[in-house]
C-alpha cells in the first residue's frame, strides 16, 4: 500500500500542502463534470446526492465528502418532462481531504454575487 | 399531463412501436455516456448501481430499470489507487420502456462473442 | 466485417426499422450525456460542435451527423467567469443512421412549446 | 473584469500558489470525467484532442493546454464495432495555469510503474 503512495508522491515537484490543493480541485471537477447532465427530480434526488458523495469518498486522499443537490428547482407534481438535468448551479458540496499532516477543506455552491458555480478552498490545517 | 405527452408524440414520424425502440436507444446511452467514468470500488458499487438504475426511471416512459455492475473487477484488499473507473464493459442493464400499449424490454451487456458492450432490443409486446 | 453485424443483428428481437430508431436513440443520448457540462464559449464553440458531430460517426449504423450549438447565449466581451458548461438546451443536432435498406432522420433541438430539449424521430425511409 | 478575479479570489482561504494547484486539479479533472466514454478511432482523434485541449483553455486562469491521445490502441481496418470508449489510460495532457505571478504545469498520463492514470504537478514557478 505504502509503495503506491511512495510512488505517486514523488512524482510530485510541489508540498504536501499545495498537492492536498490539487487533490481538492480533481475531486470538485469529478463532481461537476460526471455528474451534470444526470436526469433527476423529487424521487431520486437522494441517491443521486449518495452516490455523488459516495464515488468522490473512492477517490485518492478524500476524508469526506458531502453533496446536496438544491430541491428548490424541482417540480412537486410534474409529468413526464418535468423532471431536470443536474447542473453545477443546482450542486453543494463540501470535500476534506487528507494527506499526511494536511488536512483541507474544500467547497462548491453557485455564488450569488459572482453568478457562478464557484469551486474554492475553504480551510488549509495542517495537524 | 397528457398535452405535454400528446404534443411530444406530435412531433414524431413513425409508429408507436418505432418510437419505444427510439426512447429504448435514448436510456440506455445515458447508463452508459453519463456514468463511464466514474469512481467505483466494493463501497460504493451499490449505490452507484441503484442512483443509475433510479436516475433512468426519471427519464420518461421508463417502466422499470436495473443495473448491475461487475464485482469481479474490484480488489478486495486494495490500496487507495486500486479502485476503477466504471467502463461500458462492466455494465449489465435491463429498461422497460412502456408507451401506450407498447411494452419494450431493452438490455445491455458486454458481449463476449462480439467483443463489445452491446445494447439490444430482446422484447416488444403489445398489450 | 459482415461476421460482427450479423452477430450484433441476431442479437435483436425486432425489425431493421425498428433497430433503427433504437440506434438513432442511442446517438442523441450520445450527445447529450457525453458533452452536457463541457466549457463553451465562443473561442471553442466551433471545435466542440465538430467534435462531437465527428464522435457520433464513429459509432455504428451513422450515415451523417451535424451539430450546431446556439451562439446567442454567449458573451462577445466577458470575462474568465463569463463561459457557459454545454446544456442540452443549446444544442441542435440532426443525426442520419442507415441500416441495410433503412435511412433514418433523428434530430434534437429545445422545443419552445414543450419548454423541453426533445429527441424525435423526423423521418424513415426505406430505399 | 477585474472585479470578479477579485471577488473570486477572496473566497479562498490559501496563498496564490495553493490556489493555481487547486485550479489545475480542477482543469486535470474536467479532461478526465468530462470525455472518459467519448467514441473514438483514427478518423476523430485529432478533433477531440482538439476540443479537449480548447474546451479546457476555455476555463478560469489556463494559459495553455495540450491533450494527446494515444493511437496505438486504435485498429487500422476495423469494422463498425473497432472503436474505441476514450480511457483516462489513452490520455496524455499538460494544462499550464497562470495566476498572478504564479505559473504551474500540471500533467495526466498512465503511469505504467504505478498503474494508475496518474495527474500530477511537475512544476511551480513564480516569476
Amino acid at each position: 500500500m505504502a509503495d503506491r503512495d511512495s510512488l505517486a508522491a514523488s512524482r510530485f515537484n510541489c508540498t504536501v500542502r499545495e498537492r492536498a490543493c490539487y487533490e481538492a480541485g480533481i475531486k470538485m471537477a469529478t463532481i461537476y463534470h460526471q455528474f451534470v447532465g444526470t436526469p433527476v427530480n423529487l424521487s431520486n434526488v437522494g441517491s443521486l446526492e449518495k452516490s455523488i458523495a459516495e464515488a468522490i469518498e473512492v477517490q485518492p486522499y478524500v476524508k469526506e465528502s458531502k453533496v446536496i443537490i438544491d430541491r428548490s428547482v424541482f417540480t412537486e407534481n410534474g409529468d413526464r418532462y418535468s423532471y431536470r438535468s443536474l447542473t453545477g448551479e443546482m450542486i453543494d458540496a463540501v470535500v476534506t481531504i487528507e494527506i499526511k499532516n494536511v488536512i483541507l477543506t474544500s467547497e462548491m455552491r453557485y455564488d450569488t454575487e459572482l453568478g457562478y458555480p464557484l469551486m474554492f478552498i475553504s480551510e488549509i490545517r495542517e495537524v
